[in-house]
Parts: C-alpha cells; structure tokens; sequence
C-alpha cells in the first residue's frame, strides 16, 4: 500500500484549493472591512481552521490484494482531500469534525487497473466513488456513512492527451486531465478545449462529463455535452465505448446516457473531445441597463437573434457590485464574441444594436485582433468591467475559503427556466430565498446590512435564460451547515414549483436528490434504475447519487 | 369498428404518396428515354401496378374490445398504407405480393386512448407499432411475420399545435402533425420549426422524435434532437413527461433516451419543439470545384469555421448531374445563409472567401431580403443551380416510384465519418458499392451504361460530413429484393469497418440491426435492454427494432 504523500498534494483538504493561491492577510483584512460594512454588527471573527492531522479516521474496514497495494492509499491526509466535495455545507461539516472519509483511496494508472479496482470493490462488497477533482458541490462524491466500506476511486494519473487528430480537430483524452493539464497537452497543437468550468483548476474531463458541467460559452456550446465526440467508461459489467463518429442516428445516444450519470453507470476513462483553435479576433463590451428586467429582455432579444455569442454575461446589481463590475446599481451585461476564423466586429455591432433596441447603454467595446485595425482596445490602464468580472469569477472559490472562515454563509444556486416563465419566477425565488435566509440568519428580509442575494444569467439559450444566484449572509455561529441546509430546502422547492430544473449545470449528487426525483419522469426514473442495475448489478458505484437500487 | 374510408386516404399502398402529385406520362416518357441513355440496352418496361384490392389479408387474429372499436380500423386499404415503411425494398415487396399487414390499426386521438390501445395490446400479447407517416426507409414500422397479432397505432389523430409560447419561441405540438400540417397551424404565429427532411409531405414530429430525423439545417441544428425541448411518451407503465426546460444538467437527459427509441420505448404523443420566425434575410450560392475532394476539404474548411451555414451541401459529379445543379463533371456546394433578424452578406462573403481558397468557384449569389440593397437576387428567368437542387431533393420520392416502375434499382444509404478517415472511407464504400453492385445487377463496375453511384454530404460538422450516397442501377427483373439486399450488405459491412455510423438520420429499424449491434456498446445494449424492460415488461413495443428482449 501507497502510505507516502497524498495524491492531491498541492490542495488543503478543508479548503478549496492550493493554499498557496488562497488571499494573503492584507486582502482577507480588506474583505473582512468591506464585509463589515455589509453586514453592521454581524460577528466576522476568524473560525480557526482545525488541524487536520488531528481528525480521527477510523481504520480501513477492507484489505487491500497485494496485486492492488500499490495503487491503494490509506493515509489520513489522502483520505480526508477525498471525504468531500467543496460545497459551502461540504467545507463547513469538515471544519466541524463531521467527516466520513473513504475507507481507502485507489489510484489507478491504466483502464485494466480501474477494471481491477471495480472488481475488488465488488468482491469486497465496498462501494466506489469515482472522483476526478473533487469539486462537487452537490455531494456528488461524498462516501455515506454507513455499514459498506468506501473505496474512492481517485483518476487524476489517467490524466494524459492521448492522440490528437488535427484534420478533424478532435482530441483524445484521458478522463482525469484537469483543465490547466489538459491545455497544456494541447497547447503545442494551437488547439484548445475552451472549457473553463469556475474549478477549471481542479476539476477533471470525466468530472465534467459525468456531471454535464457547464463551460465557456454562453450560447450554443454551453455544456461539455455538445463536444464530446465519443466517450469510453469501464462499467462493473464490461467496457463501453461508443463509436467515434460526428453525428449518429442509430438509436439513443450511448454517449447520452453517460452525460449526466454522476459515476452511477460507469467509470469514465477517456474521450474524444471537440477542439479548436485558440481565438484570433475577440470582442468584449459591457453594456448597462437601469434594471435586471430591463437586461434579460435584451439578454432575451440577443438569445433569440442567433448571433450566438460567447460571452452572454448578465448581472444583476447586487452581483454587478460584489464582482466589482459596476456600482452605479443598475444591471450590466458582459457580451462577446470570438473567432479563429475571422473578425467579430460585424456581429459584435449587430449584437449592440439589439441591445440598445432593449434599452441598454454600451460602454467600450475592448478586445484583441491579429491586425491592428481589428481590435478595438480601448481600455486604459484601469481594469475594464469585463475583466473584473473575469477576475471575480475565477477568484470565487477562494473568497468563499475567507467567508468560511469569519462566518458569512456564500452559497449559489442555479437552474435554467423557459422565457415566459421567468419574471414570475425569478420573482418568487428571490421572495422564497430572502425569506429563508432571514428566517435562517435572523438577518432583516430588506434594508441596508440585510443579507445580499444576487443573480446573473450564466448561460443563454433562444427559449429562457440558466439563472445563477449568489448568497451571502452572516451565520449564525455553530448551526451553518442546518442554516444553508434550511435556505436550500425553500429555494429548491420554489424553484422546482416555478418551473426551473434544479440544476443546469451543478448536477443532482446526493444534494438534489429530493427535487430531482420529483424533476424526472417516473418511467424514465424505472429505466434509469433498470439500466443501472445491467450494468452495476451489486450497486458498487456511487450509491446514494441520481438513483436508488 | 371503423370500416369507412382509410385513414391515409390520398396514398396509395404501394407508392410513396399521393397518385395525384406523381409524375405525369409525359414526365415519366422523358424519364424513361434519359434512363435508356444512361443504360443503354436495359429493360425499362413498365412493371404494371397491381391492384391493392387483390391482395389477400388474413383475417385479424384478435378481437376488439367494445370501447375501442370506433378507433380500430380492418380495412385492406388501410392495413396495407401500415404495412410497410417506404424504402425501395418495401415498394418492391408490396407489387410483389410478399405483404405481412398489421391485424388491425388504431387511430386514437387522446393520450387516454393511446394509453388504451397499448392495454389492449398487453391484454391480447399483441405487439404494437408506432405509426407516425410510414416513411421509414430502413424497415421501422414493418410487422413481422409470426404468431403474435399486430396493432398498428397511427398517430396522424394526434396532430394539433396544442399552444405557441411566443415569447421563449416554443410550439406545444402533438406528435401525430406532419410537416405541411404543423406549418400550417403555426402559420398565422409568423413561426416556423423550419424542419425538412425529405419525408415533410408524410412524415410527423413523433416520428422524427422517435429517428431522430435530419432536417433543414446542414450545420448547427441538424438532429431533430437540437429543437426539441421536452417530450410526452405513453409507455406501457405509464406517462414520460420530461420537464419543460430550456437546458438541465439534471441527470442523463429523459429526452436523449427517447431520442432514436424508434417505438420501442414509449409511444411519442407531443413535445414543446424550439421555434423561430421565419428567415427575411436569404441567401444561396452554388460553388464549383474540379473534383469531389477539392470540394470536401472546402467543405472541411467551411465547417471548422464557425460560420454555420443554414445549408452546405456538397454535391459530387454523379449527384449533380442526376439533380440538373451542374453538368460539366465537376462537384458544387450549395451554401446558403439565412436569419429572421439580421442580413446575411456579411456571413456568405466571408464563406466564399473560404471555399475560393480551396479552389471554389462561386457562381451567382441569389437570395431575398426585406430591404431592396440586401437582397442580392440576380437570377434570371433560368432557374438557378441552386433552385435546380432544391425541387430535386423534394421530387426524388416520387421519382422512385417511376423507378420502381420501370425496374431501376433505386436506393440510398447514408453515415457519418471524422475528417481524418474521410478520403480512405470514400474510396472504400465507392469501391465496394460499385463492386457489389456489378455482382448483383450484372452492370460492368465502370464506364458507359454503367450503375451510377453518386455522393453528397447532407450534414457537416467541425469533425466530419455526413456523406449520403445514391445507387441507380438496372435491376435485373424478379430478384430486385434480394439484389439491394446484397448491395446494402455489402456496402454497410465497408461503412461499418471503415469507421462510419450506420446511420446518420435514417434510424436503425430492421434493416440495420446487425450493423448497430456491432457499432453500440456492449453495456450500453444491456442498459437499453434493461430500460426497455422496464417500461414495457412485455415487449409490446415494436419488436424486434433496436434490440431484442
């Protein structure tokens, strides 16, 4: 058995990421004078981050066969970085000792050594949790307490590009690539993924495919579905390994039933992805309007105009201000447009013409063009709103580490709901989320130092908009996990009556799961549990997640 | 039970359509003289039509329940419009004589009914068929022949716009619409599905739900699958409601599944279908090349683009001459541009620019706009190269009928394939389908008077064509079943070994089972064989397509 250094080294396991990229002093202290102005009188102490060489792991209910020991880790720092996956509850419960940590952590190198590590799984009646980056924050990789041993199946050695087919622009890779290593395998080619989740960092290909996670552009290739060419995933049962063709009509799409399957069907190994070249003409404008309602009807207008751009950005203001984008309290849409091919000015004016129609006020349109004449940058040496908005997004999961940490509970939300439904249902999701969180924090519903809810549209499709919302408010100390358990509780209910889906690019894990089963249809639910069970007959992977035996 | 009129009263049992839109005789004289040059000493004497009033059905093998009777059809005409779909071998099969008719047809027009016949089914062990136009060209709607009784259930009753969302741009459509019927409802809405496929006179959504159909666009949204936003099946346990949603990253998509399911699932009863206004803005140009190759790799260049062209379909030699768009032996590409809210210039200029630098020579550009300086129609009383392609592509069907007729092997077949395979695959499937063809019409594989094979691709993605190829041979009388039997053998076994799918948006039916057993994943046929199980415990639905129980 492996007992040297864990496999995610680089990360802290009670806290997002690389403590080495985490807020130095001085930007914790700014924050903490920012937050306080926020939330008057709310107590913004540090909770100490607990040592975790003190968590008591209980020992390893399997043995491990000699064939495997070395792919096998038992040391507690491995174990505690994969217990859970990074939701505001996920940081918090760890930070409180309640941590139920796998039994033990594989990490195999080779598809055969996934095939052994499910095999043993099954002979040792263990469940197994396949996790790439761990970034779940749905519980989507947490082992459930219980009487069935744990074995985490940790892919990030399978993390290499494999092949890359530059005629048809497709690259073969291995499931455990994160986004910064896979750009860097492709970097060479000039192609590119353009795939940046928010845990880009971290987060892993067959993470995203398994999770349909949300990427780059706005429109038109919005989830990891419409790049994936074809996929190969090692099931209890035997190899899966659909054809690598670009389009089929031969029955449902095997593919299909693996985007989305959470870990549940199979242990996603490799696939071949859709890339690109880097861009060469790229156009950004931040465009403001008096009000939310004001922006989605344009946001609506450009949606269905078939311009499709890739940034389609729009911020509410309680989102435009904590993203330092605009404080002028209005709402602000971050719009652009990119090629390889060829410049983006045409449908960049188009674009803005649709949005003055609706009401909007463009500010410059900055950007970069291989020749001079092509970009249109006129940003001076002050950061320009989209770039504090790029800066923000990427930044979010190490703000949160700070809001942790002094007791502002930061969580978010998001769902995708159709054009006609949307006033009336951002309406009563904001109502039901306010409420909630006062009733929860025992912050005011309203007014200054009341609790900031803030939402933008992260994606955008020509029939309704993926709205994302952004909490944050001071905890009442000891009871955070209950309160955001009880904040989520309302809004998933309203959100589910309203007629959002409960997650658009998030995923179900165990989180979900209560409004999910109620999302999906019951016969659809019977075949996906029928299909579970022919291909992970003993129930192996990931229990608890999307379906139950 | 219903003994009056048919329920598909303007088809004929053994033809494509409508006797009243068939060519006249003077059109099929003409027909028949290009033919004679094309195969010179060929017999092409009229097979004589034989009267679908002689052919003897056995009497249906099952009772009716008395709530069901008024939507039960027994008469021949129109158990024998539900006998068969509509591929050169089924047209073959019914002038032949070799029919096996379902027992009995439905036609419910609820959900409730649907719901009823399927009970019905299961009381009686009767296998049941969903029936939207009966176009299928790969054996998706045929009974089989055996003891188990056939209830055909034809959708057509089921064919309203239930409600148009003009705001999210969404149609609520039942499934039983056919494409002039459901453009028709939507008229009055300035909204359209902009769906063709070359089925539209017959075929229905809940079919092209069921195949995932191709349609109007070359890129982009070529599937059915990409307009759809949720579906209602009725399966044997009950209603598969999917939530109506613009984008969910809830679990594997309910929809994918259905997607391709060919009845075996559930029977389709509605959807909300993505809609748009009508295009205002189009344009075309048809682009010569010397040759199919310097074509494709244009075509390579066009696609990887991200451009997007509405229509980008590449004709080789053989596939212009046969649809009048050039005669002087080269290939042309169709390229057109169309939008509902922007002019389109800026667009085609951009994509002529590419394809000149592959050696493209535009013709004319033709098209419409709302104000005079955009349109650039500078069309003369000729039609134009591109209008030429277009009432080819939507004649074709009943062209096959005069084929058929006069004892021309007339067939298709069609896939998907990556770039990088593209140049070796295209010389294999040509070879073997020239080879085969010789073996079994007697033709010599090449020059004068020999079987034309013609290729265009009808789909371009960034990573591949979807080639479709033409077979025009001179049958040799009595076997011309089993001549395109072995033609379709052997040109599927090389589509299949040399990368391709088997079917790019024809379905799988019958016919291509043995090659998308081969091409689907082990596990993945057990998960669709346990999901099939579990939502139709008998196998009611549309045996033996797809998969076995």
């Amino acid at each position: 058995m492996t007992r040297g250094a864990p496999v995610t080294e680089k990360r802290h396991p009670y806290l997002w990421g690389d403590p080495g990229q985490a807020l130095d002093d001085e930007a914790v202290a700014g924050l903490r004078a920012l937050l306080a102005e926020q939330f008057p009188g709310a107590d913004l102490r540090d909770n100490p981050l607990p040592d975790w060489r003190q968590a008591a792991l209980p020992a390893p209910r399997l043995p491990v066969p000699t064939a495997l020991q070395p792919l096998v880790h038992d040391d507690a720092a491995t174990r505690l970085l994969h217990a859970a996956g990074r939701s505001t509850t996920d940081l918090l419960a760890l930070r409180a000792g309640r941590i139920v940590a796998p039994d033990l952590v594989a990490t195999p190198g080779t598809d055969a050594e996934v095939a052994a590590v499910l095999d043993w799984c099954a002979d040792s009646g263990a469940a197994c949790i396949p996790f790439g980056g761990g970034t779940s924050v749905v519980g989507g990789v947490n082992p459930s307490a219980g009487e069935r041993p744990v074995v985490t199946l940790q892919l990030r050695r399978l993390g290499r590009v494999l092949e890359v087919d530059t005629v048809s622009r497709a690259a073969h890779v291995q499931a455990g690539a994160t986004g910064p290593w896979l750009e860097d395998q492709l970097r060479d080619t000039g192609l590119t993924l353009r795939f940046y989740p928010q845990s880009f960092e971290f987060s892993t290909l067959g993470g995203w495919i398994a999770t349909r996670a949300g990427g780059h552009y706005a429109t038109r290739l919005t989830h990891i579905d419409d790049i994936v060419e074809c996929v190969t995933a090692i099931t209890p049962t035997g190899t899966w390994t659909s054809a690598r063709v670009p389009a089929s009509g031969a029955g449902p799409s095997p593919d299909r039933l693996l985007l989305g399957s959470e870990g549940t069907l199979g242990v996603i190994t490799e696939a071949w992805m859709r890339v690109r070249p880097r861009p060469r003409w790229k156009l950004s404008c931040a465009v403001s309007f008096g009000s939310f309602a004001d922006g989605a009807e344009a946001v609506r207008a450009l949606g269905q105009s078939g311009l499709e751009p890739s940034n389609c950005r729009l911020l509410d203001p309680a989102e435009a201000a904590l993203t330092h984008t605009s404080s002028d309290g209005g709402a602000v849409l971050i719009v652009g447009f990119e090629s390889a091919h060829h410049p983006v000015d045409a449908p960049m004016d188009l674009a803005l013409e649709a949005v003055r129609d609706h009401g909007g006020e463009p500010g410059a349109v900055s950007g970069r063009g291989d020749a001079p004449d092509r970009g249109r940058d006129v940003e001076g040496a002050q950061p320009s709103p989209v770039d504090s908005w790029r800066s923000a997004f990427l930044q979010a999961p190490y703000l949160r580490d700070v809001f942790v940490a002094i007791g502002v509970l930061s969580e978010t939300f998001e769902t995708a709901v159709t054009w006609d439904r949307f006033p009336e249902f951002h309406a009563a999701v904001s109502e039901s989320a306010r409420h909630a969180i006062a009733e929860a924090c025992g912050a005011p519903p309203n007014g200054h130092g009341s609790p900031v809810l803030g939402c933008r549209f992260t994606h955008v499709y020509p029939d309704g908009p993926a709205p994302y919302y952004t909490v944050l408010a001071p905890a009442r100390r000891g009871g955070e996990v209950e309160q955001w358990d009880e904040i989520k509780e309302a809004v998933s209910e309203t959100v589910h009556a309203a007629g959002g889906t409960i997650t658009h690019h998030h995923a179900v894990g165990r989180d979900h799961r209560p409004w999910y089963d109620r999302q999906r249809p019951d016969p659809f639910a019977d075949a996906l549990r029928a299909a579970k069970r022919a291909v992970d007959p003993q129930g192996l992977l990931n229990p608890g997640v999307l379906i139950d035996p």
